[in-house]
């Protein structure tokens, strides 16, 4: 598997450069299976025999599990160390993605080697899902959706914003994921106005918009779901919101289909939005790609360019956010098709009653 | 306090230079108060009012709040937007650590500013901490032993290790934690020959060796414990294995003080368990320093460089791995004095009874 990744990244490497140097972590993984949190990979343009592989010390047993195809060169400094291989292996220039530091930069420049930027070819290829990555993702959603749903008969007013986080780390683990995606946001009454709330001792109040926003964590692949509760009984304007929102977000998903483009796509579930008068209030991108990260290619906004492909997964996730009062947010993730989507989560999207 | 922080480093700005430029988040924190996940600040030599902080539309509202003292300037792409303002105020070469990205460098070199690299003089601040700091720290060490010592009662045969780290998260929360500091590691039996073992659905058995490395957070601060216990009751082995782990933490600890060379601190915890022929089986450094960063200077490790400072928080944990049979690690959270040090981390260090 890693093996013909390697092979689709190699027909990518510019013309006259020797090759690529991999130091993303999530890219060393999706290229070799290696999961530790020291390693730098080489993509030779000569072939397979010229790739070198590096980790350190406390790594190489798990090396030799995780990617026993490759042969493994130890060192501290992994980028130094396959520099210097990559100069007696005759290269004399090679590729480097810009998000590199610039001391990897100054590294591989340090012994001789001519270094060229060139965009990261290997975020293209990770954005088209394999059988083994959607099955994955399709684990991820589907105890994130469990564990939500457990989560909305459990909750009660008076629990605090950190307790529901951590129960519902809790309950991915029972439901069989490796760990949480990201720290789970929860965020109630006027901290759901704040997209990017994280969990405080805050309990729950009748009245209150409730934003769950949370992923399991399957193989190394990330779920991402969001859904609004409201504590105790809704006033109108909350039901009026919530509508809103999932009427956008229905709009969003219904849009999404191979070969869209991006800035479409999110102009199909912002213009319900700005219609009902409240653009200014939904400051942020429709959606991303999910895998290996939990936010990488593509990017859905209003200023994206490009267009979806078939097997790549994303979220879409529009929301209102009132400061002062609450916000509604409504994501799911879900498999780009040929002629449509497929959610991967499925949790109920309607507004529903808590404590 | 930002602003304090930001005075000492202007002072350290490189002679010739126009400031320096600051990207990384907890860099950024630190010398702002600012917590948001974008945003940059331009440090200049000129004095506080050549300062620019930027961040994007989404956090205007949170920086109001954390760093009052401070102007904004809105963009979501911050180093672009202070790189411009840096040119309208007359700069001509800033300073950059070299961790920042290739981008961040090719960014500020687009609008025709020089980019000099500097060893990042924030890391030398940020190591020696304040009253503010070794509290929330304190305060974080303090729930991270308490919640050890509960879930060391509450542990039993046939609980997963994922099972068991999501609990303690969760009373890591319960105890008044923001979150953890880190995945939790829990690795039991053989797995706990592996340092960094991420937790799997295995169960404890009888006559497993355990080993749980944790940390609180709070506010920003983040502890770090590793305490090992065994499940039923231990062989003899494992008993002079977790003596003889015992006794180099004691010796770690004992060796800290203000001045300490830092090799000379690891080899005082490494040389015992060297004696003990063990010396092959402890690949990791000793420790590492705390704070905004679960790693942060000063690393601990046998080629380490310089001296222990008054007010520096950090971990001594050394460790004892036997593939295919189990491991121990004791470490604590420390905070240096002028003639010693004071543990932050308080559960008991003798090898605990599960199950």
């Amino acid at each position: 598997m890693g093996s013909a990744r390697r092979e689709r990244l190699r027909r990518q490497i510019d013309e006259s450069r020797d090759g690529f140097l991999i130091t993303d972590l999530a890219d060393l993984r999706y290229l070799t299976g290696f999961s530790g949190s020291n390693g730098a990979l080489f993509i030779s343009a000569s072939g397979a025999e010229g790739d070198v592989f590096s980790t350190d010390g406390r790594y190489v047993e798990q090396a030799a599990t995780q990617c026993p195809d490759l042969g493994v060169l130890v060192a501290r400094d992994c980028v130094a160390a396959i520099s210097a291989q990559c100069v007696a292996q005759g290269a004399e220039a090679i590729s480097l993605d810009a998000r590199s530091s610039v001391a990897i930069m100054v590294a591989v420049e340090q012994v001789g080697l001519t270094v060229h930027l060139q965009e990261n070819p290997v975020a293209a290829l990770r954005a088209i899902k394999d059988a083994g990555e959607i099955s994955a993702l399709e684990q991820a959603c589907e105890i994130t959706s469990r564990a939500v749903d457990i989560l909305a008969v459990e909750m009660r007013e008076g629990d605090s914003e950190i307790a529901i986080a951590r129960r519902l780390e809790q309950l991915f683990g029972e439901l069989g994921a490796d760990d949480r995606s990201f720290a789970t946001i929860v965020a109630s009454g006027e901290n759901s106005a704040k997209p990017h709330h994280e969990p405080t001792g805050k309990t729950l109040n009748a009245g209150d918009l409730l934003i769950i926003d949370c992923g399991a964590l399957v193989r190394g692949y990330h779920a991402d779901m969001t859904r609004t509760f409201i504590v105790g009984e809704p006033a109108p304007w909350q039901v009026d919101l919530h509508a809103l929102v999932a009427r956008a977000a229905e709009a969003g998903r219904r849009a999404v289909a191979s070969g869209v483009n991006l800035a479409d796509l999110d102009a199909a579930a912002r213009s319900v939005i700005e219609a009902a008068g409240h653009g200014e209030h939904f400051g942020h991108g429709l959606g991303h790609g999910i895998g290996l990260d939990i936010h990488e290619a593509p990017m859905i906004g209003p200023r994206a360019k490009g267009r979806l492909s078939a097997d790549t997964t994303i979220t879409v996730e529009p929301g209102v956010y009132l400061p002062g009062r609450g916000g509604v947010r409504i994501e799911d993730s879900l498999l780009v098709t040929a002629d449509g989507q497929r959610s991967l989560t499925s949790s109920p999207r309607d507004l529903r009653l808590v404590g």
